[in-house]
């Protein structure tokens, strides 16, 4: 397993402060490298230099992550490789997915593993155990439907690990609403008693400074009405935010999981970045523009949080 | 990705149903293979016999899962490789994963993936991709908790490949009624909420000739009075049924999930069966007698299953 010094590790929290202080933006970039948006070059070129097809398939996928990680290293603080885009290309995307987690955290960014797992208590240990440890990520994405037993594994690994957790509360996709706004007989919606869970499951974690533990949630952009209301009836959840750019949120949007210092919650974007040098008319679509293009998108994303942030807590 | 004839393929409820008809069993053997469960000597041999640590991981979780698949091939007509035991491991867990699905197939058996996958509609596609297709398994476990377009891409995949689905509806897990068993505005408990939009997504799907179709549940067996209920409300839903054994449901408790005819329902035993070595005093916890055990540890419950589901249907 992993290394034995993990005690000695700072808690996720701060960690997570400090890198996005460093980088001075709340981003979160995705990493969900489909083949079909890999430059064509750079598949050729895995292709050309690789003995067999499946280690084209390997080497292709971690190019594509290094060039994104290497372009926005100093402006980015966390990735958020998305594992079924790795499990897809079976044993090839998941030895991409391990080399990129390694090179990502070497480069002193935070590894989000979006999974959102989820089990029975003896087998979400060892899902807990899978990705905080042997593998190594910084934080994984939970599913809470089994409840506190199912997710109890998951605090004790991330707490003795020094890591973190993102527990779904809202999701950003347009069906959230099917089973997630759900009017109970107490008259709350079930998002809302996934939060009120939460809150009780993390009542008893140890805080980082800033008032947040290990135990965050996720909650899209695309629902601002519901961000703002779980932003304050979350007050120790480090919040998630999916839902920016491809799927129609904007840094306005964003705002409502964040707290009134402009802390609390990471903006995730994926597709905007990694696609941004096919979208952006600057770099007429062009292969070697896949860094360049991807910095551009993510100084301009990171300027947007910045006046939207400054905005909100002015 | 996997073979082109897929489309020639019989329906996944017809093939599951001839291979149940085939043991005379509707047992499914649960394979989670930590290593503390591997009788010494397989991993000695493994260390032995191998180049590297990694390797030696890799073929002793693969000759465990081989040894007890072979031993009741004839007798269990599923396994379920719970991905966490094989995530757990990292890559050397998942080349065993993917050489015990091949394995498993190769020896007539149906494969269901428990992953408890789920996510939004784009990345729920991915996952339908490489379970159903790319790790070539017959059925994936699925958590509906971001609704319909989370599901659809794994429906439609399945359909494609001639696949199963499996979705949690009420977990076999002592705090399963967390979340599941809140109380809506409109009385239902929330897990028949879920079952009610599992045969709204399941309407339309053609059924095989007993009436089930690829959108399968998953029902505990540890909450039978909940399971009688859910097998009316299901009409259509071939039930995924954990809790037997090591979870503490009996063979009776079980048959509430199936039908009048004695159909419709999986019941899975992982620990019960893998550990029968160490817990049968008859073959007094030897390292040899892991086939052996497992396979008397099947028959017995392929007679408890035979008798419950006698009287069950007398």
């Amino acid at each position: 397993m992993a290394e034995q010094e993990t005690a000695a590790r700072p808690d996720f929290i701060s960690r997570l402060e400090a890198a996005v202080s460093r980088c001075q933006n709340p981003t979160v970039l995705g990493l969900d490298p489909k083949l079909e948006y890999l430059p064509a070059s750079l598949l050729q070129k895995a292709r050309a230099d690789c003995a067999s097809p499946e280690e084209a398939v390997e080497t292709a996928l971690f190019e594509f992550n290094r060039s994104l990680i290497d372009a926005v290293k100093d402006i980015i603080p966390c990735v958020k490789p998305q594992l079924a885009y790795y499990e897809l290309y079976g044993l090839p995307g998941l030895k991409a997915l391990e080399r990129t987690i390694k090179y990502a955290r070497q480069q002193g960014l935070l590894v989000i593993a979006d999974g959102k797992r989820n089990d029975i208590g003896s087998t979400s240990a060892a899902y807990a155990r899978a990705w905080l440890d042997q593998w190594d990520a910084d934080a994984l994405t939970v599913n809470a439907y089994l409840g506190q037993d199912g997710i109890k594994p998951f605090i004790e690994t991330a707490g003795a690990e020094g890591k973190g957790l993102f527990m779904l509360v809202r999701t950003s996709n347009p069906s959230a609403a099917d089973l997630q706004d759900l009017q109970l007989a107490d008259g709350r919606r079930l998002y809302e008693a996934v939060a009120d869970l939460l809150n009780q499951w993390s009542d008893m974690l140890p805080r980082a400074q800033s008032g947040y533990n290990l135990l965050g949630a996720v909650v899209g952009a695309t629902w601002p009405q519901q961000a703002r209301q779980l932003r304050l009836r979350l007050p120790r959840a480090y919040i998630l935010v999916p839902g920016y750019g491809a799927q129609g949120a904007t840094a306005q949007d964003c705002m409502a999981s964040f707290d009134r210092q402009g802390r609390g919650a990471l903006v995730n974007a994926s597709r905007s970045l990694m696609l941004a040098y096919r979208r952006d008319p600057a770099f007429e679509g062009k292969d070697e523009a896949l860094a360049e293009a991807c910095r551009a998108e993510a100084m301009r994303m990171r300027s947007s949080l910045q006046a939207a942030l400054e905005n909100h807590c002015g």
